[in-house]
């Protein structure tokens, strides 16, 4: 077929060029070689070097996740687009992949606590949380929840990725992930996330592959 | 469960006020009513009201890409997080949701084409693109190559949601499909776009519920 279009067809030079792009513009400084990875997939997945700098770890995050992905920690994920966008072939263990949202009893929970389906599909993970890596990019009242739950006495995961977008309770949240003091984190405070944004962050922490 | 947290629960609460700030802080004049649904949704999915004025459609996309979606048409993604974000109870006629880049067939073809994956699962969608709902949220290379076959004759869908994000061919590919001409549109111009987006713009689209 002939194009009128000029464009790299190679899927890894793509890769490579797009890398590339986000480590020259990105102010990346500041960051462990290990957080960086993680920052320069977060960048890949929005189009935004600008995000660099915003960017939040606790200083036992990267280690504890990575940590917890070769000892085959499930990862467990507030919305489908979360659990489905993940790479499996990066994942270390054949780690498994976790969304209850659609699970038959999540509605009369929400009803019953009171908060978003989002929320109460969390009261669902029960002791699969010990250890886990948990990938929040959509919703606030999940990531809120998820602290009330370790308040309460949960299982600890070993790692959270705070990334819940939005214009209500996305910015309180991350807040109060990065205050909480027990729990390994990444977040990105203020309204911006999302799930290509958390997804990229699993990515990045299952495989030194780049 | 006492909580030390103050946050909205309530779900058709928090897409009310978040409507209702993206609303009051977003620049929306110049829309017509039916593209500000699509932007308001867009700007919801990645929390920056800030792309509002960036936002570019054709005169046609709205009216054909809705009634597209009222007659039926399926909707062609490029990534399997963009069919999978799609809220299926906002769809209009149980409209089918294609993604066909897990297809057996695709490899081989990528090879043959010499292009990516994401670019020859395209050559499968056939007669399917006919009248259809595009949505591209993830790869340039789709974009370009969707325009290829449309050059070369394939069967013109109704609406094209081009959103693909990054740092390699994105830019290019969304000026590539403004300028093309002869498919109703919307974009993001330059790096910005995603999953989350583009099926935030098919979710506008399917049902006039807010």
């Amino acid at each position: 077929m002939t194009t009128r279009y000029d464009y790299i067809h190679d899927g890894p030079a793509i890769y490579a060029e797009s890398f590339a792009t986000i480590r020259r513009e990105a102010r990346l400084d500041g960051f462990t070689p290990a957080q960086e990875k993680v920052v320069v997939r977060m960048i890949h997945a929005c189009g935004m070097v600008e995000i660099a700098p915003d960017v939040v770890f606790s200083a036992d995050f990267t280690d504890s996740a990575k940590a917890a992905l070769q000892a085959g920690a499930p990862i467990l994920c507030d919305a489908k687009m979360v659990a489905n966008g993940i790479t499996k072939a990066r994942l270390p263990a054949r780690n498994e992949i976790i969304c209850l949202l659609d699970d038959p009893r999540v509605p009369a929970l929400a009803a019953q606590i009171g908060n978003t389906r989002s929320a109460a599909a969390l009261d669902l993970w029960g002791e699969r949380m010990g250890g886990a890596v948990v990938a929040i990019g959509n919703a606030p009242t999940a990531l809120f929840r998820l602290l009330e739950l370790v308040d309460a006495g949960a299982p600890r995961p070993a790692a959270v990725i705070g990334l819940p977008v939005g214009f209500v309770g996305a910015a309180e949240s991350k807040e109060a992930l990065a205050r909480h003091g027990q729990l390994p984190y990444v977040t990105l405070p203020g309204r911006r996330g999302g799930s290509a944004m958390t997804v990229a962050a699993v990515n990045a922490l299952g495989s030194e592959a780049e």
